[in-house]
């Protein structure tokens, strides 16, 4: 099974990241770009017993900084 | 509108930032996982405007390194 993890800044915490990828992006002539925000993917492979539960204490524990960072889990 | 785009490494390419997480949630006591591989999200606020033809763009100008990597976008 393969299960993605995405990662991402909380709204409100700087993003240096995604504003330098954002004014690149500008400097290469795209147009009507509003905001970037940069974030973290993470692709797991595993068996099928690894539960929902123990990929959110993955998560809490290791992959997301919770305090500034928010995580999606997405099962496929 | 927004978007998000998924950067990942292909296949065949070594992710040691993958597998340094794989080890360290093994470490954790996290059994069952077979591989763990890590990418970027990037996430775009744009105009209604902005063509999907215009973000594959971004992703081969900027975005992905197409040499090694491979790129999704997701328009929401």
């Amino acid at each position: 099974m393969k299960t993605r993890i995405f990662v991402t800044l909380k709204n409100g915490v700087l993003d240096p990241q995604g504003k330098a990828i954002h004014h690149a992006l500008e400097g290469l002539g795209f147009d009507g770009l509003r905001d970037v925000r940069a974030g973290r993917l993470i692709e797991l492979e595993h068996d099928d017993g690894v539960t929902r539960a123990e990929m959110e204490a993955m998560c809490q524990k290791l992959l997301a900084n919770t305090v500034i960072e928010n995580f999606e889990i997405e099962e496929n």
